[in-house]
């Protein structure tokens, strides 16, 4: 199933993505970089990350019982040393079992349990933010609403949502009553208008931050930026620094801000893995792959941060693989 | 602002593309075809599109007044023979302007008022498929909904929209009587459960039907196709021929519909553009931009319906150019 010509024998590093999906761009600054070998998986063969892997594995569910032994068992049977998980539904099993990857000789690229529940639940954020007095959008709970003191305009989301999905620009009353109920287990936010950044934080494997890019969202498609461009703002890069290091967290993070037109920055969202348009701070100089192959070894990485291009845009498009039904893996 | 090599001279047919946005695999289809001069133009530079051309203009929002001013100019002085537009929202002003186009000798690639009245207003839509005996889902407006004789789930979207934006499955009265006030101006529709196809058809200068491609949509983000396949289903290929006929139209379009559990099809909507799917019908063999250079040379083209590859896959991911500040074009 080999599908990209790369002899492992040869790599320095045998990484492990699972969850691959469509996160093409990611994996391939990983295949592209000499001495690393990328392995795939994904429960479904129509993931076009699996035709870009140097080798892919179908696997069931992350939610199936069986799924961490298959795991386990790439992970001895390919010599794999680094696991980095990229879809967030399968942390909390992958934490459990962190003791069993490590006896297994493979790190597992995801902050403390502790860390993934405050990025996961977005009220623990909140809570987060507020006990350490990071400026954030006054955020309650549905018992906690009080409909005659109400102001609006505001937002709700799910408390657990991960992209747009029920995520929703709340104008008054009526709409409030309606989306309490309709959002799954939702927050309730003050609504902050302003323009809308997400930083890429890299931190080593004891919780220092190594690199913060922000990204301005010029454009947003399904959650996901759709134009952007780093803006190497020290206001942003500082303020976010700050919030990754009081967090502790390992490996890659994404957090979200707002600059409203008083110039106030609010922080909105950690997302504690690789954001969807880290591509553009990988390409803006953050040479992900070298820092993770190095941070595996034990050398000693210098922050690097600020250092990256600035000003540099991103546009992204949607583009396709094509496969006959019986070349599909 | 020439982006990829090709000499305008030596080209066969000279193509503009207006709103060419994130079009960009349509884009490639033709300026990879030998002996065809791709110009686009967008409102924003930040289009990815717009650097996958061989020439690009940055043009005013088709809303402006100036607007077909400008694509006369450029169809005049760089000797356009076609103009395909691939936003909904400038059909219209085009379609009052058809006669300057054609005085220039540009051919526009869009169908009749009546036939875009049609299709743009999907209560339009719903009555053209009942007119015509064509099934399709029980379709009521706002004032006629009687709540106590209602059966759940129904869809609602609005008359005029594009993709999944205020598109809703609703499953009781309280979500009906909130979504009827929170969709701008919606139809309420039957609820059909099922799979999805989207047939991607072709039709010459005089509406006759060239190509139908259905393509079973396996996964659908942000209203356009994620995961498909061909599918060479005769009763899809002939009962979409069929309605694309009755609809005596121009060039691409994109009909929608749904083969319930009980095995009947359903058509939902017809759009008179090509779909942002497309790529798999040209992938599949049917070559776009040489049948469109062909009818407008006046050659009569035989019907190649049901003549394409069954069960191709498209697996799509998105992908990015990445610009400097300066390098904008």
């Amino acid at each position: 199933m080999q599908k990209v010509s790369m002899n492992k024998g040869m790599s320095d590093l045998i990484v492990l993505f699972s969850s691959v999906g469509r996160r093409t761009e990611l994996i391939r600054f990983f295949t592209n970089k000499d001495g690393i070998y990328v392995i795939g998986v994904d429960v479904s063969a129509l993931a076009p990350a699996a035709y870009m892997c140097h080798k892919f594995f179908k696997v069931p569910n992350f939610n199936d019982a069986g799924y961490v032994d298959v795991l386990l068992d790439i992970c001895r049977n390919e010599g794999v040393s680094l696991l980095i998980p990229l879809h967030e539904g399968e942390f909390n099993v992958l934490l459990q079992n962190r003791r069993r990857f490590e006896d297994a000789g493979c790190r597992l690229l995801l902050s403390s349990e502790e860390v993934i529940s405050i990025c996961q639940d977005k009220y623990n954020t909140f809570l987060f933010f507020q006990q350490n007095g990071v400026n954030t959008p006054a955020t309650i709970l549905p018992e906690e609403i009080e409909y005659r003191k109400t102001e609006f305009p505001l937002f709700i989301k799910p408390r657990n949502g991960m992209g747009s999905r029920y995520a929703y620009r709340i104008t008054d009353e009526r709409q409030l009553r309606f989306f309490i109920e309709y959002v799954p287990c939702p927050i309730v936010q003050e609504f902050i208008d302003g323009t809308e950044y997400t930083v890429d934080v890299l931190c080593d494997m004891e919780g220092q931050v190594i690199s913060t890019v922000p990204r301005e969202r010029i454009e947003v498609k399904d959650g996901e930026i759709s134009k952007g461009r780093t803006v190497k703002d020290w206001r942003i890069i500082k303020a976010t620094t700050e919030v990754a290091e009081k967090l502790k967290a390992i490996g890659p993070l994404t957090i979200q801000c707002i600059i409203d037109k008083n110039d106030n920055i609010f922080f909105i969202e950690i997302n504690p893995r690789f954001g969807g348009g880290v591509p553009l701070a990988i390409e803006a100089g953050v040479n992900y792959p070298d820092l993770l192959a190095k941070m595996l070894s034990g050398e000693k990485i210098n922050p690097r941060i600020g250092d990256f291009q600035d000003n540099l845009y991103i546009l992204r498009y949607i583009n396709s693989i094509y496969k006959k039904g019986d070349e599909l893996l």
